[in-house]
Parts: C-alpha cells; sequence; structure tokens
C-alpha cells in the first residue's frame, strides 16, 4: 500500500464490497478477473475499478487483470483485518444479541471479547463463548483489557452517557447502532453507524421516485 | 419539490441525517435554525446546506434561517414519508426479530404488515401485533395485497430464491439485511442493503489509519 496517500471516503467504503465479491469469486473458483468483468458484475466501469485499486498501488497486470486472491489479501490489509482488532458489545437486547450470535467478528478480522448489559436475566449467560457481564465491571474491565472498539448497542436514552464512560476510558471508536449521534463533529472519537432509518428512508425515497416516474409516463402515453 | 430534477446520491443519503437532526431540534424547543448552525451541528458547511436544500426548492429565507417543522414535512414528504408505504419481513430470526419489535417502521411513514418464516415455533406468533405467517402463504398474500417493499432477513443461502419469489409476485423493492448481492446491477429492482460488515470494515479502516497516523507522530518525535 502507497502510504501517506489521501483515499477519499467514496472509495473507502467501495472496499468492503470489492472484498465481499472477491470472495464470492474465490468461492465459485475464479482465480483471476479482468477489470472490465470485475466492473460488470459489481455495476461500476472498469476505469473505476482500476482508479480505485491505483489509490493503493499496483495490484493488476495489463492483459492479464487481477489474482483474485492477491487482490483479495491486499484489501483485507488495506481494511486493517490482519490487525488483530478485539471489540466488546454493550446492550445485549436483539440487536446486540443477532451481533453476538449471528454476525462472525472473526471472519472481518476482529476478537468479540465480551458483552455488557444490566438485566439480571441476561448476565452471566454466554452465547457462542461471548460472556455477558452486568455493565458496573465495564470499567475495570476496560482498564484491564486493550479494546479498539466497543458496538454499542444500548437504548437511546442510555447512548451519550455510555459513549461518555467508554471514551474516558480509552475507547475512541465506536460501531453506532443506537440511532443517536453520538458526538460532535469535531470528537477526535471514530464512530461508524449503522443507521436503519436513514437505510429506510433512502428506500423509501427510490420507491415513491420509481412510483413517480411510472405515473408520469403513463400519463405521457394517455395524453 | 422541483419535479424531474436529477438529485444525486450523496443528498439523497444526507436527507435521513438531517430528518433525524430536525426531529432532535423539535424536541429541544428549536423552532427556526440558520444554515451555519445547521452545518456546524452536522460538520458540515453551510453552503453544502444550502446547496442540498436548493435542489429540492426553497425552504430558507435570507437572515432568516430555516423554519424547522416545515422544513421536516418538506424532507419527509421528498423521502415518501407521507406516501402510507406497506411493508412485509421475511425471516423472524434475531435481525428480523429486532426490526418487527424494536424497529418503528410507523415513524418512518411504513406500515410493517405481516411477518414471514418457516420455523413452526415462531409461526403463528405475534410480535407487537404483526402476526408471523409460514412463508408457503408468501405467494397468496402478494397476490391479495399491496406490498411496496419486502425486508429481507432470511439466511444467506435462501437470499437469492426468496428474492426471485418476491420480484415474481411484484415486489419491486426490497430492504436487504442478508449481506448477499440479491440481483445483478442492470436489474430493475430497487435494494436497499444494510451491510454490517461493511460497515465495520469501514470503521476498521479508520481505526487502522489512525494508529498508522499516531505510530508516525511518535516516530517523528523520537527521530
Amino acid at each position: 500500500m502507497k502510504r501517506g496517500v489521501k483515499v477519499s471516503h467514496n472509495v473507502i467504503r467501495r472496499l468492503p464490497r470489492y472484498l465481499r465479491k472477491l470472495d464470492e469469486l474465490t468461492e465459485a473458483g475464479v482465480s483471476r478477473i479482468s477489470s472490465g468483468e470485475l466492473g460488470r458484475q459489481l455495476g461500476l466501469t472498469p476505469s473505476q475499478i482500476r482508479q480505485d485499486f491505483s489509490c493503493f498501488g499496483e495490484f493488476g497486470q495489463q492483459g492479464y487483470g487481477y489474482k483474485v486472491t492477491a487482490l483479495r489479501a491486499e484489501i483485507a490489509s488495506i481494511l486493517g483485518m490482519d490487525r488483530g482488532f478485539k471489540a466488546i458489545l454493550i446492550g445485549v437486547g436483539n440487536i446486540g444479541q443477532a451481533l453476538v450470535c449471528n454476525f462472525s467478528f472473526n471472519q472481518w478480522g476482529f476478537e468479540l471479547m465480551a458483552a455488557f448489559d444490566v438485566k439480571p436475566e441476561l448476565v452471566g449467560n454466554e452465547h457462542d463463548g461471548i460472556m455477558v457481564h452486568h455493565i458496573d465491571e465495564l470499567p475495570q474491565f476496560l482498564d484491564e483489557n486493550h479494546v479498539d472498539v466497543a458496538v454499542l448497542c444500548v437504548p437511546k436514552k442510555h447512548a451519550v452517557a455510555i459513549t461518555e464512560l467508554l471514551t474516558s476510558h480509552g475507547i475512541n471508536a465506536i460501531w453506532n447502532f443506537t440511532n443517536v449521534e453520538l458526538t460532535a463533529p469535531e470528537s477526535s472519537t471514530i464512530v461508524e453507524n449503522i443507521h436503519f432509518s436513514d437505510s429506510l428512508l433512502s428506500l423509501s425515497y427510490f420507491v415513491a421516485q420509481d412510483i413517480d416516474e411510472k405515473a408520469a409516463r403513463a400519463a405521457r402515453l394517455n395524453k
């Protein structure tokens, strides 16, 4: 990877998609692919793909295409999947439980160390080898263990207080499922949001557009 | 709203965020806000905000700012929240259950009509007024009811087959939680993906960058 190159957010957002596609190709037994074919499968232009990858160095060979496993390894490394990042999860409600039980943190290079909640019926349970601790144990846990990322799945009203607790104990990256804007724009904490409602509303917009376009087309035909 | 204006994806993606912020402001009793203050709170420049809103018509008044409720209503309408879209949910595992029980479809203008699964212990249950039907009833349900959006939470291996079933019964919008790319790029089906892993990997990238930058800074200081 070229060091010190400033990569645009849009490129970074596309990298995980490339990774998924390359995993699919590996599973299907494809060992090399041209930028043209990769583009067709992803709905991108070949030149966009070549440009994206050129931010990080040279992976492809003119007329030969990309070696799937080598490209996959390089993207995985750029994404930090080989860093062994450690995560904890706060809030073992439905979403939290879904993540603990069904989301393979390992597959993406993360180790989920522990979960935290307040509910007596949850504390002390183990899900897939992950122990649920009482939230009161969180400060001590953070003082005694190196944790890179906190996965925040608590109810909205606790989101800000828990974030303050986390950051005051050295956590500076949060995967945020609470639908609350956690930090001021100038904060140094890295926050990545899963906003379900934003996603649904984008879909809603496209559905509304589609209906309007079809109605407009029908109206033109009936003139 | 200006009809027929082509709005960029980036603007559309920002609209739900504006909406959330305007809801927060309403809750806090703020009735009007300048583009400067709105920008500060969202980490955007005032001119970017003015430009975003100008795609849809004029909401603001020079020197007065934006009326929070009026702007909120306009954005809600642009996003199709007043269309009364109807949704069904397929796959009542952890994620599906989290959405049925904890996600307020109503708040975002959607009516969740029904859920579907195959598991005998789930079929016939009601969660917050939403009945879980057997998936075998899905085709008839789609033929008898108007459904705008299907929320897809089935295991990966069933994702494509269920999508084909849905589209063959007239569904052309899918909110996809399966982490599978559902359709070919040229398909007319509208797919909005929640890719947990893409989100986590973006976070992973930023954490890795942050560590590298801090290490580089420390190395320079030690020279």
